[in-house]
């Protein structure tokens, strides 16, 4: 480490929330849609997922501030077909999108076995995990994506032209937590790669350009560059693939016209997002749990590996407070005290 | 290039496709059944994705003859709601259940914007861009996947659980081939380290491990021990996410069930096949398909960048003559000599 531990303060989940809450509606938001934040961050700090927690107060009251973002949103849910809705986020934040869509479409899914939802105009900051985690939770797998702004180079390529491009999964579990995949597929989040370059450490070979197109481990070169996706050319064509299923798929925009439509405040852009929820008692039909529990233990079983998003519920477990970054709690404070 | 060129002969699309359907209903098939795969077989030549084509004949007739795979199955569609499908493929080839299953699937999709087939007992030998090609040339986005074999070790570990497990993906396009990316989450296919361990070449650092649990670029030892995914611990979610769509939630079996009830008769073991359809019409509404194409022109503008499987649809258009390796040729005109 090139850099002493940042100074840390100890603060309770609860204690989380009513911050977070009441930063949300000191800039504007009502009651609904600030505690639909607020969940949003808690429970990113509860499991430990510290960038999409109070990391993002900032971002989220910047675009409360600079009035890109509804912090009124009321969504409206269409129903296209029995197992199509299209969500219209009127311009809110994501997770109040999620407050009025996910029944329905578990509703949808357990009866049709299978469901989806186009999430349109929503501006989504956080990890993607809550959504299919809900839906594992009703014995529903869950699929969702999002694109973001042009900071990722295709494969061969220099220019950017993907997000970040994250998709989740998950997989229901008898008596216990879904399994959950949540991945971007960039090599790495901008964020670490701006981290390291502002700790002047160096990142894989593959994780990014320098701005003249070249390879390199520098992170300030990269900052400065394009980040490249994860897997070569494979992880180049995920890329692609959610770019189309969480734009026009969707209704919604490509990551380069999410940016041409940005403000750059720096609170998140509008975009799309497609979920997908599907029923294993429909579509397998037999005994499908329990075979797949006996596999998941033939899986941990093996010396080495562990199965997807098993760090964040160790986290859950860690009782009530957390440590988080003094700085940052101090500025989230100094901004509950003015009001928009 | 350490051997030479094997020596190639010149055949026509039209006699692979008689030829491929001669040899399977010598060995047993039907009309139905044979044509299904000869079309399959043809179709992987015609696009010079050899490794899909006549080379696979010499398996699919070791499964006819030893009963493992029946010629004469006649798949059974039972609708489970307006949207879900299950299809027994009764323990015939994959190409014939699609014959019997996509129609339902495309209508279903386009009535209700989103459709899925389970197909069970199946024996799937080929690429899977030909089913979602099927579903994009309808305007629909499609998505398969399937499990197969435990020759994957998930990263971290050195024992194989997880099959190649290749997805496939299309994108429908207005007036020219949908977009379609087809990819194994393995880092390579067993039959490339195989040949190149027989032409002692060597392979990416990352393809695979030793018998020992080295990482290693010997393909020799590699054939010896296990692949690896593609792309780190991400490409290993992908391919546990597989194992769970194209086992589990399909009524069907893991890679490593696969291989208990398999008779290692060299022929495509039996195993189940996810196949999703969903309709940008609906999930979408507006003007998607225009703004796709915008999208891909700026793709393709990116110097170094190519469309997925581009160079399948330039090789579709190479007229009606294919070399194909003369040996092999030879062992199948004489697999259609004798009966069974």
């Amino acid at each position: 480490m090139k850099n002493p531990a940042p100074p840390n303060k100890e603060i309770s989940l609860d204690e989380i929330f009513t911050l977070s809450k009441k930063v949300m509606t000191v800039h504007g938001a009502n009651e609904e849609n600030g505690e639909a934040v607020a969940e949003t961050v808690t429970n990113a700090e509860r499991d430990g997922s510290v960038s999409h927690g109070l990391f993002r107060i900032p971002g989220y009251i910047k675009a409360l501030d600079s009035g890109k973002v509804n912090g009124n949103a009321k969504p409206v849910l269409e129903e296209i077909s029995p197992v199509i809705m299209r969500c219209d986020a009127q311009n809110g934040f994501a997770p109040i999108a999620h407050k009025y869509c996910l029944s329905s479409l578990k509703a949808a899914a357990k009866k049709y076995g299978l469901g989806a939802v186009s999430i349109q105009r929503a501006h989504h900051f956080a990890a993607l995990w809550p959504e299919v985690e809900s839906l594992g939770n009703e014995g529903l797998v869950g699929f969702t994506c999002v694109s973001y702004l042009p900071w990722v180079a295709p494969i061969g390529g220099s220019t950017p032209i993907f997000g970040t491009n994250p998709f989740a999964f998950a997989w229901p579990r008898p008596n216990q937590n879904p399994m959950v995949i949540d991945m971007a597929t960039s090599s790495m989040a901008m964020g670490e790669v701006q981290i390291a370059a502002r700790d002047g450490l160096d990142v894989p070979i593959g994780t990014g350009l320098s701005a003249s197109g070249k390879l390199t481990t520098n992170a300030a070169e990269i900052a400065k560059g394009v980040l490249l996706p994860f897997g070569g050319h494979k992880g180049s064509a995920i890329a692609l693939m959610v770019e189309l299923l969480a734009g026009p798929l969707v209704g919604e925009t490509f990551s380069y016209e999410t940016a041409e439509r940005d403000n750059s405040d720096g609170g998140p852009p509008q975009g799309g997002q497609l979920i997908l929820a599907l029923s294993p008692d429909l579509l397998g039909g037999i005994n499908w749990a329990n075979q797949a529990e006996q596999f998941f233990d033939k899986f941990e079983a093996i010396e080495g590996v562990r199965l997807p998003g098993a760090r964040r519920y160790k986290n859950r477990k860690d009782g009530n407070i957390r440590k988080v970054n003094a700085e940052l709690l101090e500025k989230i404070v100094r901004l509950t005290k003015h009001d928009r």
